[in-house]
């Protein structure tokens, strides 16, 4: 049984410490939190142990009524590895400033640089590259939703070149002061957006390139996905295959599934906790071949897509499994995800 | 001096009408409408003669104390041509039921299907083919927009494959009726969308394939372009192509035109009526060439960028100029619009 702590205990974080602690290998021994808000709260009430990241907050703490276990430094003895889910920027110096001086393995997510860490992680693409890593950055929400679809049609049918554009959402739903709230924002205005080398750095040498873009809306990302096929295959084969793909959904208009907003629906029926969707949702109808081009429109819970990934980026830093495809069965039954 | 009727003073009617009413070689005889509101009041404190579309309805705008001219049967006989701005797939029945019987010529706008009219329409591809015409369809706003971009660089390299991903505003700003709120909405769900074949109608054999979505903005759609070059030029003779194109603007992110948003505020301080973009909005930064394929991203104003194109039809069908740049520069210079 591994022992895990979650440095940052907000949108991703909890997440990641209630996947974790649902694996029958490893546990949440710790997690972290600067601010005493109703997250920090609901965090212990879960019984998570908690302790303050920035320890000359104690009082805010102490005067908010919430239980802590210590501070952050009390945490990191008691680890094998840390998840580092703090903003943007602040990982890579947690690694070079902390972790490193302390020989603590460390996960990062998306929002840090490739070339900061040294190592990005897919579960389906680059698993076996991670095995016994130190450091290893998850990639974005965009990034992972872009490889969990590209993977198998590449495996099907070998990829020659992909574009693909990103619609955006402006902000999580939770985010009170993002835009935009009636616009469409070129982000970046420039072509080709960071996305596509972001994938080039868990799916090697892949032949993409991608626009992105924010709009007024925050439920959900979605993508329009262009791919020219090296082999030639048919519709029925790229919805076989994607049918049989962990981690990816078909879903359908014509059953109402017509919106982001039906897919997020989908997710609460389900019962998903927080109503999240790890899927990749794929709209059925939307799959077609034209000239050996593969097109298709995809949609992707940013809250939650790179969660599992995070469960199985552990098991292959602590050598915990060598196959990527038993991480990823055993991550997914203790999290309810089917196939 | 010509005689022009506009059936239906909504969205683009009251717009088509100025536009007709600055030109000196025509001029608006009368406008009809359906409801006695606002626009009806207004069309009639402009000046417009107001015809009551549904004769039956006279009592209506008695109440409203709006003064009418007659109903629409008494506005036919004074026409040399009508311009129909009815709803989706009204058109084509006035012209089944009424134009043809009265031998009056009319212009249609894009929510009538091609193959219903006959004859598409944009000024700078195929103005000539309206020469004299019956019955003329100005394509759809986005249509418009991607005709007005995509005819320069054809000219200037030469189309091998155009891609684009359009989205497109969930509604117009006066509307409250129409999603979505908070989703991004597949629409159609299937690839291709209607777009490109649209754009075949008056960009003979061009090879396009198109994907659509609707999000939860109001002011502008948006257009993502992925266009593969015949022959190899630069960023820089696409940028003056562009820039010495008509009814097409290059704004610049980094002079704080970031979104559609800015666009809009652009439109506004230049004066515009009612904060119209009759031109094309290009961001100058989104212009990249990869692969000797021209990347870019673009803005179109659905309420306002056909209404010069509907003033050319009329000069195109009444053969009133057979040269579409003498046409165009006429528009152009009447309605204040620069280039």
């Amino acid at each position: 049984m591994k022992s895990v702590g979650i440095n940052g205990y907000g949108t991703i974080g909890k997440r990641v410490a209630d996947a974790v602690d649902c694996q029958d290998d490893m546990k949440i021994v710790g997690v972290t939190k600067r601010t005493p808000d109703f997250e920090a709260k609901m965090a212990v009430s879960k019984g998570y142990d908690l302790y303050i990241a920035a320890p000359e907050r104690e009082k805010l703490f102490n005067d908010a009524g919430i239980e802590i276990s210590g501070t952050i430094d009390d945490l990191y003895d008691q680890l094998d590895i840390i998840v580092d889910c703090t903003p943007g920027g602040i990982g890579a110096k947690n690694m070079d400033n902390i972790y490193r001086e302390k020989g603590l393995k460390a996960i990062f997510q998306g929002g840090e640089k490739h070339d900061a860490i040294g190592k990005s992680f897919n579960s389906f693409t680059n698993f076996e590259d991670a095995q016994g890593a130190d450091y290893v950055r998850v990639v974005s929400c965009n990034t992972t939703g872009l490889c969990r679809t590209l993977n198998p049609i590449d495996e099907l049918a070998g990829i020659k070149k992909v574009r693909a554009v990103m619609v955006r959402r402006g902000s999580d739903p939770g985010q009170i002061k993002s835009g935009p709230i009636n616009a469409i924002v070129p982000n970046p205005p420039t072509v080709p957006s960071h996305h596509g080398p972001d994938v080039q750095t868990v799916m090697y040498g892949l032949n993409i390139i991608t626009m992105a873009l924010l709009v007024p809306t925050t439920i959900m990302h979605q993508h329009n996905l262009m791919v020219e096929l090296k082999d030639s295959v048919g519709v029925d084969d790229v919805i076989d295959k994607l049918e049989s793909t962990s981690r990816v959904l078909l879903l359908e208009t014509e059953k109402g599934i017509d919106s982001t907003a039906t897919v997020m629906e989908y997710a609460r029926d389900i019962g998903r906790p927080r109503g999240d969707l790890f899927e990749i949702a794929v709209w059925k109808e939307s799959l077609n071949i034209v000239d050996n081009e593969l097109f298709y429109m995809q949609a992707i819970h940013q809250e939650s897509d790179v969660v599992p990934e995070n469960v199985d980026a552990i098991r292959a830093m602590l050598e915990m499994e060598s196959d990527p495809s038993k991480s990823i069965e055993k991550t997914n039954r203790n999290m309810g995800i089917s196939g």
